[in-house]
């Protein structure tokens, strides 16, 4: 792997249930692509047969003979004391902009396995809770979480074009933050400039045809959307 | 039922896998106990053997004999339009405070379905989101999320003796807003007086004995507490 070329950074972490058909088909589909595995996450990526380039957690949740094929396994790997003031997950995304700073030029972060379905509710939130960080404020224009059930990304102020990536069923648009400026166009329920001083979620919209674009734009705050597909996380 | 004597409220909202064990004993050992069903969730309740006081949702996730029946089951009966700007379990809450308006004393809310495990991720978001809304704000005082991998409580600005009323594994302690004066003690993991500027997950925090009690206390913010444990949710 060479700095030069722009990588693709696909971060497995310990949820139940990962999406590792996506995760096989955008690192097949990458020209580079840096696998980076979070505790139990690590044995998810293993399982497709594909090696780690970074292994990271306290591995509390993997037997010791599981930690040691998981450290045979990857090219680098750090065993994290359990008494940390950051979780394994943050820990991956430091290690993500070591890399920048080292030189790797980032085509984009893939998050698998941080939002469950099925998992454990505070690990959930906690991930969710990672795009407040001011450490990875720049780091977040370039994350999506990829869920079987989800697609997630949060957006800065600003001026966006969503189209619907995962053959949705819905598209829901929650802010983090109070918000200013806020509108929604082009989707099944619209929202002309709105201001809010609590987060408000307005959930279960829609694209009205799948090829539209739903255009969302606010001046101040933190946005997330979840584009959600209702059936998905039936499949095993 | 009498408006006279306190009432204990459990609502029951469409989330996979409710805790009905919990919502039957409760419902058992409360003098008057009112339940309030929230679309699929009606159903849930129906299963129990139990009726339903109040039943309310638009519905689009039952069968047209099902609504029939969860009708035929409950003293009062909404159906409302999907193109509406509350979520269903907000309507539960509104009709909440149409009860203590009606002169009902309320001794606690109990609120299943909401949450998860394994349920839409807009909608966990959008359930505990309603601790943002300022309708719900004296009403979040007395509410518990009640689900089989956890018990979720929301704190308003004070100061708080937390025991461990769940045999958890793990206390999570977050930070939904930016938060002043954050003090946790007792705990496994301590706070001294801090602030911080965003939100901030602490989680994986525990009791260290299950008799003890930890201490939290904040002079701003909202700050959710969540009682995890681990392998609940494996069961059926």
């Amino acid at each position: 792997m060479t700095p030069q070329s722009p990588i693709t950074v696909l971060v497995c972490a310990g949820a139940p249930k990962p999406d590792l058909d996506s995760l096989k088909n955008i690192y097949q589909s990458s020209d580079q692509a840096y696998l980076i595995g979070v505790d139990y996450g690590c044995l998810s990526i293993l399982k497709t047969g594909l090696k780690l380039n970074y292994a990271v957690g306290d591995f509390d949740s993997v037997s010791p003979e599981e930690c040691l094929q998981i450290q045979a396994a990857s090219d680098r790997f750090e065993q994290l004391i359990p008494e940390k003031d950051n979780t394994d997950t943050e820990m991956a995304l430091y290690h993500i902009k070591k890399l920048i700073e080292e030189g790797y030029e980032i085509e984009a972060i893939y998050l698998l396995g941080c939002l469950g379905p099925g998992g454990r509710l505070d690990h959930t939130i906690a991930n969710l809770w990672m795009a407040f960080h001011p450490d990875f404020k720049d780091l977040f224009e370039q994350i999506i979480f990829l869920e079987r059930a989800c697609q997630v990304q949060v957006f800065q102020p600003g001026n966006y074009r969503l189209t619907d990536r995962l053959d949705s069923d819905y598209l829901s648009i929650i802010a983090l933050t109070p918000i200013k400026d806020w509108i929604i166009e082009g989707a099944k329920y619209n929202l002309s400039q709105s201001e809010w001083t609590y987060p408000r979620a307005l959930i279960s919209n829609e694209f009205v045809n799948p090829k539209d674009i739903v255009t969302l734009s606010f001046s101040q705050g933190l946005v997330v959307v979840l584009w959600i597909r209702e059936q998905a996380q039936a499949k095993d």
